[in-house]
């Protein structure tokens, strides 16, 4: 069952401030995979966009991408490391990934150049975005 | 087949280098799962230790061990942000999971504790280790 980040006040605050998370998808097989992320937040999903940094493959065949295709099955992790081990933090999202289509996707596109400047000149229209709908959160730590 | 990280010197340097990584299991039916882990390398393996930093569960039910008892194959990613999107880096590594015993435990213990001063005055013997052997590494960016 899907739920809103906005029910989770302190722990959307925490998610919303990173400037990157981390993915993990796994494939039909379960074996694992996990990249870095930069994201964005609406209400209740969070946005993800196959961007034009450089990539080993074209973006349809990403890791990512085919494992979702396989397993939409998603976790997410967005931390907090420090060297005072009791500063640590970290909210682990599960979820459900899909691609975002049609006005969903151009206002994924909106939330992540208003979040981050760098997309503001990169070309996103007609990329793919992931959309993953959170179906769990646990907050670990001074989150 | 298992590699060294000796052969991938970069990377090595890199890898060792970073303070916290990202550990993606999955459990039988594929769920992923991912935490951030502090680590230490050997030659060969990676180790990351159920250490005594607060959890929400007994160590033996940890679901990153339950894991890996379900499915041994583990991704890591050791990765560097930066708003300067040019320097983006990191190392995704593939491997598999166990746990080590006896000497290679407490050997693991003295890299934690090298690399770790937190470490230091943390009880670690009878924790579990877990030991990552790496069958691929993955750089991309400026590592």
């Amino acid at each position: 069952m899907p739920i809103s980040f906005r029910g989770h006040r302190k722990q959307y605050g925490f998610i919303r401030a990173a400037r990157v998370a981390h993915l993990a998808t796994a494939d039909r097989a379960g074996r694992p995979h996990v990249v870095p992320i930069c994201f964005a937040l609406s209400q209740d999903s969070l946005y993800t966009a196959i961007d034009l940094k450089p990539k080993r493959r074209p973006a349809e065949n990403l890791q990512r991408l085919r494992n979702i295709m396989q397993n939409r099955r998603v976790a997410v992790i967005v931390d907090h490391y420090s060297e005072d081990w009791k500063r640590l933090a970290f909210v682990l999202i599960h979820g459900r990934a899909s691609l975002a289509r049609g006005k969903e996707a151009q206002r994924a596109i909106r939330l992540l150049r208003r979040k981050y400047r760098q997309y503001r000149t990169m070309a996103l229209e007609g990329r793919p975005i992931i959309k993953i709908r959170p179906t769990s959160t646990c907050p670990w730590g001074t989150v």
